[in-house]
C-alpha cells in the first residue's frame, strides 16, 4: 500500500503524477492553531504528550494538500532521554545545562532502556497513524549524530562550533567515543519510530555546514553512514542539512535515498553533483514565502524547471517554515507545486 | 616596486618564490598587545585614531613573517560616516540604532563629503605606510554593498536575514535605491584608500552566503561588479565571502582579481569551478589554529597540495583569526606555509 503514496514513490525515484511537497516545520508557529496550543503548554510538554503531538502533526495536513506528515517532536528528544538537561527558551534556542566535555561526563550518559524513555514517541506515532488513517505517509526523524553531539558539547546554539571542533582536533578519542554513543542512540531511536509505524525517516544534520570537507569525511560521515546502514533500507531515508554545497559528494556516501538541500545552491547543480541515482529534496528559500504570490510562483517554476521532471524530486523549503510566513502563501505554494509539476 | 611583493604578484597570478600568507583579523584579540590597547579605548576610537590604528596594524607584521598588512578598521566605518548610529558591543557584534527600512530613512542618509568624514582613514593609511617603510604591501578594505546594506536594514547581525530579503522581494525599488547609494559610498571609500596609498583592496561580502544564487545574481552581483569596475584595476581586488560554495561562478562575474573562499569547500574544487584565470585566497578553518602543530601542518600541506603550486594562491584562513588562537600557532602556520610552498 505504501507504494501508492507519491511522496514515498519520489523518495525511491519512481514516476509520480505530480511532484510531492511537504515542508520542514509545516506544523509550527506560523499556524494560529499551533500558537493556540503553544500558549497553554511548554514545548517539551507538547512533544511528550501524544494527544497534543498528534493534534499538531495533523494541523497542516488538515489545512493543506501536503503529501506527507512529519511527527511533531524535537531533534533533542533522544538527547534528553540519555540524561542531558535541556531548557527550551522561546526564540532563543535550547540551552543545555550540563554540556558533555570530558570522558567522565560522557560515561555518565545513560544509553540503556531508550525505548522506555521515549515511549511517548512510539505512542504519538501510533496515534497519528490512526488519525491520518492512510491519508498521507508519516515521516519520523532524528538529529544526525554530529548535530546532536554539537548541542551536547557546545551547550546550545553556537556561532563558530569551536568547542566541538576543538574536541575533534585535540581530543579525538573522546570525540569518537561520544559519536559512537550518539550514533547508537540515534539508530535505536529511529528503529523505535519505524517499529511504531513511520514510513520514512529524515535525518537532520542541520549544523554540519560549519565543517570543512576534511572534518566531515573523517569525523562525521562514518557515523551518519553507520546510522543509515543500520536502518537496513526498511523505509526511505532523507538526509538533510544546510550549508552543504561543498559537502554534497561526501554526503552521498552516507547512503541515504534522498538528499535534502538548502537554497544556497541551484537544484540542478546540486543534483548533477550528487548523481541522479539519489533523490533530491528542496529547495525554496523560506524567506521567499514572505513575498507575493507572483514572486513565489516564479521561484517555484524555476526550481521545477531545474528538476526537469526527473523522477526523484520532493519539493520542500531549504529550511523550516519561518514563523512570520502568511498561511495563504503556504496554501498557494502547495497548489503551485502541484499545478505546475503535473506530468 | 610594487611588483616585487610576492603577495601582489600572487594576486595577479605571477610566479612567486613561496606562497604568500596573511590572515584576516591578523591584528586582533588573540594578540596580547592588541588586548592591552583595547582595554584603554573603545573600538571606534581605535579605528578613528591614526596612531592607534597604525600601531595595531603593525603588531602582527612586527611579530610574524606575514606577506601583507591590512588596515586596522571596521567594515562599518563608511556606514557610520553616512549617518548610521552604531554601537559596538564586545562579543555581541554591532547594534544599529536607526536601521533604514523606508524611503524616507534612505533619503536622509548623507552621502556627500565622504572624504572629510573618513579623513582619519586616509591619515591612518599614510602613517601606516611610513611605518611599514616598504616591508610588506598594505591592503585596504570595505564591506561589500550587500553586507553593508544588511547591517543597515537588519540593524545588526541577523540569523535569517529576513528583513533585507523581504525588502528585496517586497520593496525592490527601495532595495535597489539603497544598494545604489551604498555601492557609490563603497566605491568612493575605496578610492580614498587607494589615493592614500593602499596597494590592494579586499571587499568583504561576509553575509552573502545567506542568499540563493537567484537572489545573488539579481540583487547583489550588479552592485559588487559596479564597485569593482569603478576601481578601474588600479590595484588588485580580493572578493571575499563565506558560505559561497553555491555562488562561486556568479562571484567570478563580479570581476575581482582574487576570490577569497572559506573552508567549507576544498580549494581545488573551488578553484576549478572559479577558473584558473582568477587567483584564489584561502582556506584553512580558523578553528584548526587551536589544534596541535602536527594537525596544523597536515591541514596546511593538504591545502598547498590542492593549490598544486599553480600561480595565484594566497594562503589565508577561511575567516578571521579566532580570539582564543594561541600566538605560537599563528607563528607556526606562517612558517609552515612558507616552508612547504617553496618552489
Amino acid at each position: 500500500m505504501d507504494k501508492d503514496y507519491r511522496f514515498l514513490k519520489a523518495c525511491l525515484r519512481k514516476e509520480v503524477d505530480v511532484t510531492p511537497i511537504w515542508l520542514m516545520r509545516q506544523a509550527g508557529r506560523y499556524l494560529r492553531e499551533y500558537r493556540a496550543i503553544r500558549k497553554k503548554h511548554s514545548f517539551l510538554e507538547m512533544c511528550k504528550t501524544p494527544e497534543i503531538a498528534t493534534e499538531i502533526t495533523l494541523q497542516p495536513i488538515n489545512k493543506f494538500e501536503l503529501d506527507a506528515a512529519i511527527l511533531f517532536s524535537d531533534i533533542l528528544v533522544p538527547v534528553e532521554a540519555i540524561g542531558i538537561e535541556i531548557e527550551f527558551r522561546e526564540g532563543k534556542g535550547p540551552i543545555i545545562h550540563n554540556p558533555v566535555r570530558s570522558k567522565e561526563a560522557l560515561e555518565a550518559l545513560n544509553i540503556s532502556e531508550l525505548e522506555e524513555r521515549v515511549f511517548f514517541v512510539a505512542q504519538s506515532i501510533r496515534l497519528i497513524q490512526q488519525e491520518l488513517n492512510g491519508k498521507v505517509p508519516l515521516i519520523g526523524f532524528s538529529g544526525a549524530p554530529f548535530t546532536l553531539a554539537s548541542y551536547i558539547v557546545e551547550g546550545g546554539h553556537s556561532r563558530d562550533y569551536l568547542v566541538i571542533k576543538s574536541l575533534m582536533h585535540r581530543e579525538p578519542l573522546i570525540y569518537h567515543l561520544l559519536m559512537e554513543k550518539i550514533a547508537k542512540i540515534v539508530l535505536d531511536y529511529l528503529k523505535i519510530q519505524i517499529k511504531a509505524g513511520v514510513q520514512a525517516i529524515q535525518l537532520f544534520d542541520s549544523w554540519v555546514g560549519c565543517l570543512s570537507p576534511w572534518d566531515y569525511e573523517k569525523y562525521v560521515l562514518p557515523y551518519t553512514k553507520q546510522v543509515i546502514d543500520g536502518l537496513g533500507r526498511k523505509v526511505p531515508v532523507i538526509h538533510f542539512a544546510t550549508g552543504t554545497s561543498g559537502l554534497l559528494e561526501l554526503m552521498k556516501r552516507a547512503g541515504s535515498d534522498v538528499i535534502g538541500i538548502d537554497w544556497r545552491i541551484n537544484l540542478d547543480v546540486a543534483w548533477r553533483r550528487i548523481g541522479y541515482d539519489v533523490a533530491i529534496q528542496g529547495n525554496l528559500d523560506p524567506a521567499v514565502l514572505l513575498a507575493s504570490f507572483e514572486e513565489i510562483e516564479i521561484r517555484v517554476k524555476d526550481i521545477l524547471k531545474r528538476a526537469a521532471g526527473r523522477p526523484g524530486h520532493i519539493f520542500n523549503l531549504g529550511h523550516g517554515v519561518l514563523p512570520k510566513t502568511p498561511v495563504e502563501n503556504v496554501q498557494a505554494l502547495v497548489e503551485i507545486v502541484h499545478q505546475y509539476s503535473r506530468r
